[in-house]
């Protein structure tokens, strides 16, 4: 794809993040080419591919037609050879990962790019066992793929600056929202703010200041629909009124450290597991995990276009 | 309002807060008695009354009529006087807030519902001057508060139990989402958990991850939109996959620890906020802090709106 579009894409990795891959890339027009170690790697996707085609954002697409969109190959080599793009999604194990690259570098285009989903491993690492370790970039998307815009980009020290910006011209292609880190810090951005709120939330349940649905109900109810429009910065510069951050810092500066210094570091340990165990039972437990996710993904859709309405 | 529905309300102070508060009560048909220690009090409200009117979820509201309900007091005394509810909006200053609370008591009829905005203190000693110091319950609400739909109550451990009833189901009429806290920590919940995420987001652009608006775009593209959506979790009770909770714990229990370890805790010193007022300007400083906020409260309606027609 080193002139025009993308025109053929091979999936590596047939999990979670791996099918969302599948179903974008077939609902983009793409050929996608699978490769998975299962060995009912078609009836798994053929299986799975109606619930994710159902809620494409922009609406559902035809299973049908993105099933036809789908090659299924032997070997990893058959998959990328003659691909525009290789999106990789093999578990979380690097010597796994540098041996695939390695296979796949040898037998993909010159000019393919190269991209891994990790959400924890860096590419120069991943990239190592290849003659040009900098062509491997890591685009971690965000569960699930084909609905949350988000894709963390992280090219490595050695990368090409022209593979970099082809990495994120085919990713805005797709509809995401690429955002190409400047460094990288073990679990990159989006996942170590996750954590950070995750950690404060089971504090606040240990310590007894609320449950865990309750706990739910204050973040979708405040904060969860205000970081949806505005991130924490803007959100804070506005929050300081018409003086901005300024004012604000100005106002609470003193004590921000001060109230970070009273955030909790919980332990998780065994009574920990239990009680959060215990409660999501109680609060989550009625529903099937498929009638949870499905309603998750319709009000996340709604929500994605709500926000690009009113852009 | 011991039996039917509330009529008048009065609202003391006339910050944002005071103000948000006043435009939602006079929209939602009360009577709004409106006491302030500015001196031009009425000027000064009915001035800000139009663009709150504008921005009202479910629609814009008559700025004229909202007026037609508003009554400029000259005393804390005459604005409780047979009010159904109060709503304390002073600054944050305990003895203020308690010389206040036992002018608001005397004056108002016994079965007024007497409430705080407060973010910061507790409900038994802003009533400690009470006779019955259980009767100030707080109602903390999020900026804008005519907006945003969570309200944290918070009630003194020598609460009547009624009287909270009566709290919870008087923001529920108004259309909020009340939650009750069953233990009140410093910042009680979402303020600790906006905490948390500043902190590793400040980390993340001191360590030269990303700029301030880049992070923002990570989080408005991602974690903001699935917390309007799902709180955190029933987040990771879905990201575990069908095994849900139990799965994710069991699968990334151990790393939980240690990547809570690896979260930043920054420094809030002259570098850091120069650096951040600079990236902030940057990013939103060529936009007037009213065309930024009327954005933001357009496209959080249309989030908000979004989530109502889906739930």
């Amino acid at each position: 794809m080193s002139g025009g579009l993308p025109r053929t894409a091979a999936v590596i990795g047939t999990g979670t993040i791996g099918l969302g891959w599948i179903a974008l890339f077939a609902a983009r027009g793409l050929r996608v080419r699978v490769s998975s170690t299962r060995s009912d790697v078609r009836a798994h996707v053929l299986g799975e591919l109606e619930r994710f085609a159902g809620s494409m954002p922009g609406g559902a697409a035809d299973p049908e037609e993105l099933a036809g969109r789908l090659e299924f190959t032997d070997d990893v080599e058959s998959a990328v050879a003659g691909a525009d793009v290789v999106q990789e999604n093999a578990p979380e194990n690097l010597e796994l990962k540098q041996e695939l690259f390695a296979r796949i570098a040898a037998a993909a285009p010159a000019d393919a790019l190269l991209l891994s989903s990790t959400s924890t491993l860096l590419p120069d690492a991943l990239g190592a066992a290849l003659g040009t370790p900098g062509r491997v970039v890591v685009g971690h998307p965000f569960n699930p793929p084909h609905i949350v815009a988000l894709v963390e980009v992280v090219a490595g020290e050695r990368a090409d600056p022209d593979v970099v910006e082809r990495a994120v011209a085919f990713y805005r292609w797709l509809g995401k929202t690429p955002v190409v880190l400047r460094r990288a810090l073990p679990g990159f951005v989006a996942n170590r703010l996750q954590s950070a709120l995750l950690r404060e939330s089971i504090h606040l349940v240990r310590e007894g200041a609320v449950t865990v649905d309750e706990l739910d109900d204050i973040v979708t109810s405040s904060i969860g629909p205000r970081w949806a429009v505005v991130g924490p910065f803007q959100a804070f510069h506005l929050g300081g009124g018409p003086g901005g951050l300024k004012q604000w810092l100005a106002h609470l500066g003193a004590g921000l450290e001060a109230s970070w210094d009273g955030l909790g570091r919980p332990p998780v340990d065994d009574d920990t597991v239990a009680r959060l165990l215990a409660q999501v039972d109680a609060s989550f437990g009625r529903e099937p995990f498929e009638t949870l996710a499905a309603r998750r993904d319709t009000r996340q859709n709604a929500v994605i276009a709500a926000l690009g309405e009113t852009a």
